[in-house]
This record gives C-alpha cells, structure tokens and sequence, in this order.
C-alpha cells in the first residue's frame, strides 16, 4: 500500500480545494483572501484524519458544530505551497477536482508572492477563484467583491 | 502514482459494498441475495469509472435516470471474490468502510459457495447484512424477511 497514492484518491471524493473571501477593513485592499485545503469527514474516521495531518506535517483539526463533522485542514500559505501543491502534483488528482486544484495552485502561488496585497491581481485572483466548487455556497457574490474593489 | 492504492483511497470516499434481498418466489428460499460494489459518480468522472472498470476487467457502467449520476457496479459474485474482494485485501480501506468490507467479504464467500440457498445460512446472512452501511435506505425491515423465512 503507497499512502501517498492512496491519499490522492480519498481527497478525490472527499476532499475540497477552495479560496474564500472576507471584508476586512484593516486589508489595505479591503479584502481578506483565505484559501484552504480541507477534508471533513465523520468523528469515526477521526484517525484517519490524524494519519492525512501526520503524513503532511501540517494543518490542524477541528470540530465543527455546524455539521457534526471533524475537518482537517491546511490554511498556512507556505504549508499549502511547500506541502500540499507538491503532494498532489506528485500524486495527481483524477476527477473533475483536478480543475479546481490547478486554479487552487495557481491562486496560491500568487498569494505566496504578495500579490494579492495588488488590487489588479486581486480582481484576477477572485475571477479564477470563483470558477472553483461551482456549486459550493459563497458569502458573497463575485460582482459584489469586483464592484468593491473598483468603487 | 500507484493506482491499486489511489483506488482504496477513492473507494473509502466513493464507494458503496452492499448486500440487498428481494422476495421472489422462484427462488427456493423466496429470496434472493444480490451482493453489489459500486461507484456513483458525475459525468464528468466516466472517464474514471472506466479506468476502474479496466483495472478489475469486471463489471458494468450505466445511468441512473434516479439521481441522474453514473455507477459503477460489479454483482457477479465470481468477480466479487476472484477480483474485486482481493483487491481490497491488498490494498485495505482505512475508513469505517472497512467494516462494511469485512461483512462484505464473509458474506460473499458464504454465497459463493452456496450457502445462501439454506435457510440456516441466510438467516445469518441477512443479520450480518443489516449490520452494513446501517444510514442506508432498505427494501424491506430485517424483521419482516427473517419472519418471511420462518413462515
């Protein structure tokens, strides 16, 4: 058994690549950029989640009260450029999230560069950003965030 | 990338080991006994399916009008045992789906060697196959096919 191989197959049906957004207005933009690597699954599989943050040194557990669920998850920039990109360019995803996971490295490549703090990369940023997870929920629309940006 | 690993891996997200029962009066039991592995997914992941289904050169790929999704599905139970169950055993699930697997695993092997048609037997098989995927919908209670057997 290769664990790493076997890693890239569950995070293909259970794992999300995604880059969320806040107002915040302490950010010179005014715009906070979160993007997250995350698996939540059941307290049953909660080893399991151990196993996936041992092997990637990196990332925390957390319960979650809003589903019941335990998420692991990777929010550090440096953690998700040296840690888990590498992992999954090594061991490549094979369903529909390959797509989301090469905006996903895309996006952080230029947030580990700073250039998010830029409000003409901040509009790429959230233009690429928003055709990831297209059916997952948003706090705000993607108009909202460009409309604030260029006000 | 070693795909037999990446496959436990997607299958502890994605898949499904099941043992279902129907009342059919042909059958010298009144019930048949039809063990199943599947693989639900989008369109967009037939591409996918088919690589899993050429890895184990068995089973079948076909749409769901149900849930508009595609599944993957192996049901001859020579497969089962000679194919997929194997696969399984060198390259274990880590997921609480391993506990379906052993049940899974046991149950074929008493079907493939006839069991299922002694009612002794099925009495077994059934209590052990409602021990399985318990947040599952089923066709009928577990009480109302052991009382059928009893008759």
């Amino acid at each position: 058994m290769d664990f790493s191989s076997y890693l890239s197959g569950f995070t293909d049906g259970e794992g999300c690549f995604s880059v969320s957004f806040n107002l915040r207005s302490k950010f010179s933009t005014g715009i906070e950029v979160r993007p997250s690597f995350s698996i939540s699954q059941h307290k049953r599989n909660l080893k399991l989640l151990n196993e996936i943050r041992d092997y990637f040194k990196a990332g925390g557990i957390r319960y979650s009260k809003r589903d019941g669920n335990y998420k692991y998850e990777v929010r550090s920039i440096k953690d998700l450029v040296q840690k888990v990109i590498p992992h999954f360019e090594k061991y490549p995803l094979k369903s529909n999230k390959l797509a989301d996971f090469l905006i996903f490295k895309e996006v952080c490549g230029l947030i580990f560069t700073s250039r998010h703090l830029n409000k003409k990369y901040l509009v790429k940023i959230i233009a690429m950003s928003y055709k990831m997870n297209e059916s997952g929920k948003r706090k705000y629309k993607e108009e909202d965030l460009l409309k604030f940006l260029t006000r």
